[in-house]
């Protein structure tokens, strides 16, 4: 590998390229960057070496990553998969997988083709967002690993390593429905809170000088960049919106035994709630680990 | 002062033992605590030199902090200011105030009570989770001023002085209300949708080895304490049902959207609760301000 081509300068490219750079300084980057603030930006930065337009970019590389909303990946994979060298892989780094591992199943070159989601990203979005050791300790998730070549699977691996990614492998389907639980629906409830609350702040100017630690937390998410989210939504909306109708079934609840001043069921809930604690435990400690080898 | 009771030996009432007791060595810390295995904790961490029944830790004390939960507050205060020295002050420190003030709205040692709400805490509970300079540079509430006497006001801003907290007046209704939108919604979304993910672990086993940090930021106060919790939401049950209604239909909202693949509608709506980063940076400037300080 001599050339990585990065479609897409923002946290989640930037990242790995700077992470790969870091691995092996003798490794040439070049950018596609539709935003040219951003591809001036990246330049500056020195996250790739030069921007090109994708056709170039995608000739002389042999590893392309797509780091772009998800619906631009599934727009733009088939025809990268179209011009592709020969000896090159492209591969995704986007949050959802069937539409786009359907859109193209039969691609004569699918094989070229790896279908990848590092479960990595902070709420900032563009080149200055992108993070030294971001993929460090975090989990990778491989999907349609038999409609990959074995050169290809193992090309992917090695560099996943190299940013500190583990991988595990899964069907879409059943990658789409973990990630609307354990992400996706995590940030609509977020984005929703953020207005629920800025909503009230209209007529009450200074709610926010109560808000405290707590809030933040919780609220965080809404930060995201919709033109990164809106996309990934769409695309998952089939299982998306079946977690959030049982989020909403389980809220209605709540307001429901509150309403009726039933502090038993109320109770009962929270205590369910609290068995995420061990589960939080162990994400922190997987985060305290990855930081500790990172440094 | 010389002698402070602390009814409560868990993080808000252990918090305030710590910090007051290294702004003044010199002070005697009596514990009230129920609970016989924190009470012992409590006297083995130092955060109160002796454990009396609560008469004598009254009679004995200068200033009594009530640290328990809400309806327990809302119990116990009308009995401590029928027995309270003619020179003591009780100040609570409760996440509710309009229950608690109509109690004690009669009483004829009102005015040696403050309603106060110090916006500090963390998702952790028990004397173990009492931390030093966890009110510093937070917000804190005092309701009904004019009710307190001028004496006993100026002896509690002093003691708010001292641990950092930052001082404001509110009626007990605009508190209520304001914290149900602040604080107390983003429990119950965050108790809710915890509940809702392990609900579908369950059948999932892996469901979490998925989960990263912007999933374990949602849900941190999902570990809360139900003990703390359940009477705070029943007792701001009117404002905080208000809210959790809007947030139903704002999530209700975006579900019809999703299901109608509506992407600029969703838009719209990520881009209005991305406003809500300005007021998160605040947040956040206002506790580095307060960390730098303490150090």
């Amino acid at each position: 590998m001599k050339v990585v081509t990065i479609v897409g300068l923002g946290l989640i490219g930037g990242s790995m390229a700077k992470d790969l750079r870091n691995a092996d300084p003798s490794l040439t980057f070049i950018g596609v960057e539709r935003n040219p603030a951003n591809a001036a930006r990246a330049l500056e930065l020195k996250l790739v070496d030069s921007v090109l337009p994708l056709k170039d970019a995608v000739a002389a590389a042999d590893v392309i990553f797509l780091a772009i909303p998800v619906t631009a990946i599934r727009q733009l994979l088939p025809t990268i998969l179209n011009i592709i060298p020969t000896q090159a892989i492209v591969i995704d780094l986007g949050s959802t997988k069937g539409q786009l591992c359907q859109a193209v199943e039969h691609h004569p070159n699918r094989q070229q083709f790896v279908a990848a989601h590092p479960i990595a990203g902070t709420e900032n979005s563009g080149p200055e967002a992108a993070l030294e050791g971001l993929y460090q300790g975090k989990m990778n998730i491989i999907c349609e690993r038999e409609k990959s070549s074995e050169e290809a699977i193992a090309k992917a691996l090695q560099i996943f390593e190299t940013v500190g990614l583990n991988t595990i492998f899964m069907q879409p389907e059943e990658h789409d429905k973990h990630v609307a639980y354990i992400s996706h629906l995590s940030h609509v409830s977020s984005f929703l809170l953020g207005l629920t609350v800025l909503d009230v702040e209209k007529d009450e100017k200074n709610i926010f000088t109560l808000a405290g630690s707590g809030f933040a937390s919780t609220v965080r998410l809404a930060k995201s960049s919709p033109d990164m989210w809106a996309p990934i939504f769409e695309q998952n909306a089939h299982f998306l919106s079946h977690a959030l109708g049982e989020y909403i079934f389980y809220l209605q609840r709540f307001q429901q035994y509150l309403q009726n001043n039933d502090q038993e069921k109320m109770y009962e809930m929270m205590q369910q709630a609290n068995k995420i604690r061990p589960v939080l435990d162990g994400i922190t400690q997987a985060a305290e680990a990855a930081a500790a080898e990172k440094s």
